[in-house]
């Protein structure tokens, strides 16, 4: 099965939600982006965001985290039913990705993907490229991220 | 100073450099990318990539990384010779970002960032948003990850 058959084009499809605890949000910045405000929350208070925030980089990775959850269970899901899933392969990127509101600790953030569209690969038969968009919303509806994504699928 | 001043436009600045250890992959892709390829040297092996390599998302805030590490030592060198080092802020978001080759286990990243452009920002004034492009290239000189990013300046 397609992933374009699996999910039509423009239904949005949550994924699932990730909590953002001080603790993880520390730990990720500490390691990839120590700057004050998502490490100390009385430098936060005092910076633009106003409280401490999780790195960007820690909300994007978070769809990842939440995608490669639903997709296991989804394949499974399908294999269950005698349905073979669609063969994802790597992503060679993205476009137009924004952060459009901090995400503070204590935050819950729910991720979604819309399937955009699906084309062949010349140079490559067998392959198709399929567009995907990606959000996260936090628990009062509001968007905090969101990108397009290209996911290589093997037919 | 400006960032604009600093770094004149098209003035490609190495910002440092960062290794990817199996382990620090490995641990990585535990927390946000538990995928086969990034985490069992064997299934790697089978995959498309053909051996254990790191999640996008982890060279991605490789760079991050690196440049708050580079950013920090800079402000410090330019207040040292009396300077006022440009007042970044937040990014909010980012343009094209490709994964041009995989990041292999023992593999070292070098990043680096050129600036672009920027412009006044209309509806905040005393905000600048500043254009950068930004690179990662592997040890044999082979680029890694590419993308365009927005940065807030303070004037």
């Amino acid at each position: 099965m397609r992933l374009e058959h699996l999910h039509p084009k423009g239904t949005r499809v949550v994924i699932g939600t990730l909590a953002f605890p001080r603790e993880d949000i520390v730990a990720f910045a500490r390691d990839f982006d120590p700057q004050p405000f998502h490490l100390d929350e009385e430098a936060a208070r005092r910076s633009l965001f106003g409280g401490l925030c999780a790195s960007g980089w820690h909300t994007a990775s978070g769809w990842m985290k939440t995608f490669v959850a639903f997709w296991t269970e989804e394949s499974r899901r399908l294999a269950a039913d005698g349905i073979v899933p669609p063969k994802l392969g790597p992503s060679p990127g993205f476009r137009e990705l924004k952060w459009l509101k901090p995400v503070y600790a204590g935050d819950s953030i729910t991720y979604a993907v819309t399937f955009l569209s699906a084309r062949a690969v010349e140079s490559r038969p067998g392959w198709r490229m399929n567009t995907i968009l990606c959000e996260g919303r936090n628990q009062f509806d509001e968007d905090v991220i969101r990108f397009e994504s290209s996911v290589i699928e093997f037919v």
